[in-house]
């Protein structure tokens, strides 16, 4: 009997709470919202990075979990690999355009918490 | 010598890198995508919402994790524990002001994904 304005869950259509566990959606949130995944993304928004260029930037990632996560990154299809083929090889990774979508919604993300990260670390001093 | 327009991580003030590893917005990040803090966090922006009421609309989440991250997101501020003075003891959980700017961040983003998820993983078959 309870009449209601449709909810933000209801919005997403999590009917079933948030994000059945099942569903092929927590999946891409766990690749998407890894700490890696995320900081490799908002690198690459800038433009074609190479390895050691993204090693760089994405300072304390491992050659391990660079590759790891790079992998993933262009299974989903959010990462495109380009290996030129010049000696020595030289190996490219850049956005798709399904890459620039979620990293455009990354990025207010990434903005908020670099602007309020001191107040929110610092509160409990 | 080169000259260019600012660029994303520019204007994120992220000049040496996507956040610095030593950076409070790295611990920040980690708080906030971790898996059950997204979900955690959407699954609120509903309104109030009990520990039981919690653990069933975020599938999957374990007592301990349920646990573990309400602390974080409550020592970060995001989430507001309200223990009311009844018998048997309840115990609400909802978003502060903080809690729902960034939530405001995360929705658009799980909405992307849930849109999407089927495409993607359905990628590789």
């Amino acid at each position: 009997m309870t009449v209601s304005t449709p909810s933000l869950s209801e919005l997403l259509r999590l009917d079933d709470g948030v994000l059945p566990a099942a569903c092929p959606s927590r999946v891409v949130l766990d690749h998407v919202t890894s700490r890696w995944g995320v900081l490799l993304l908002v690198a690459l928004s800038d433009g074609t990075l190479r390895w050691g260029e993204l090693r760089r930037r994405v300072e304390g990632i491992s050659e391990k979990m660079l590759a790891q996560t790079l992998r993933v990154l262009e299974a989903d299809g959010f990462v495109r690999r380009d290996a030129q083929p010049t000696i020595p090889p030289r190996v490219d990774y850049s956005l798709t355009d399904r890459g620039r979508e979620i990293t455009e919604l990354l990025i207010p993300l990434m903005h908020w918490i670099v602007q309020h990260a001191e107040d929110i670390v610092g509160a409990g001093d």
